[in-house]
């Protein structure tokens, strides 16, 4: 591929990721009426890594964690958004499908490493996946702690769904996830979440 | 400080973030009638520069240049997004005390790290803060040239000023700046914007 070839592949895949700046989440941000994106929920919890790292039980690719932090929600450009305690959350085929297809936009060898990537935080498998997950779970935590469990009372959630979906922050930082559950088991008797 | 103090306080932090998100810029991302806000831009150019990074004229240090990217514009929270052919565009004595304010929310050792990488961004010095700010302008360019120039044409903005303004591009990736250059020659014609 000619140099001309590689940045028009990459710049239909930029173009391309504006897509992803409509894809509406289940969650309104703290102090906004509307609904967030994906994109902009993305860029926070890439941030968020950066600054929780040095909280993992052990030394993280920081490159890595960030990489697929910023696309893992890509694929929603065409499965649109999957709210984490709906029934059909796992969709791995046809989200694998649009990985494919947008990843495979890019110059192969690009394409290639992201799509990779993508794979490895699906799959949970290494201590950076995990890592990762757990922060994308723990974004929304601190969300609904801060805007009156918003989308939790919007959604019928209970208590017990929260301990139980969220088991993944535990095995990131068993610390943090002990901060946490408590604050939640409290925030949810103030604000009268069901507990089952 | 204990692990809760640090916890407490990167997520004051996290939480203040959720402001980016309501930051408009000038720009409305392609195919979308709302203006584009600073935290989803963010993430778009974060992801822009993990794809271009092997064009730099010499390796870089990936992690950087991301997170640079990530948190170059936070300021905005306090400072409002400038536009990049404004007059007044250049406003660091304000800038700065917005990221002191902060970054200083976070715990020392964090919140210092990311104040350096904020300075070396806005002092353009390295060639990491030189490529991530090349990034950062070519967005809109890209942008530009795919919306019908709404931001161009919104604010009366010549070809003149683009080609000054972008001459960062030329230093990051002269073999890009080349291609990107002609685009918008070409481009300006078709839209009628004004030459000088």
């Amino acid at each position: 591929m000619s140099f001309v070839d590689d940045i028009t592949a990459i710049t239909q895949f930029i173009i391309e990721l504006e897509k992803l700046k409509k894809v509406e989440r289940r969650i309104k941000p703290v102090g906004l009426a509307r609904y967030e994106n994906s994109a902009e929920h993305s860029w926070h919890i890439a941030l968020f890594a950066l600054t929780l790292m040095r909280f993992a039980p052990q030394p993280l690719d920081e490159l890595k964690v960030v990489t697929m932090l910023l696309l893992h929600d890509i694929v929603e450009i065409d499965t649109g958004d999957k709210f984490a305690y709906d029934a059909n959350h796992d969709d791995f085929a046809n989200e694998h499908k649009a990985a494919i297809r947008l990843f495979g936009l890019l110059p192969e060898s690009c394409g290639q490493t992201f799509l990779l990537l993508w794979e490895e935080f699906e799959q949970a498998q290494s201590a950076e996946a995990q890592f990762a997950k757990a922060i994308d779970r723990l974004m929304p935590v601190l969300q609904n702690l801060h805007n009156g469990c918003q989308s939790w009372l919007a959604h019928g959630v209970s208590v017990k769904q929260i301990l139980a979906k969220n088991a993944a922050i535990e095995q990131a930082s068993p610390q943090l996830w002990q901060w946490l559950s408590a604050q939640v088991i409290e925030k949810a008797k103030e604000v009268g979440l069901k507990s089952a």
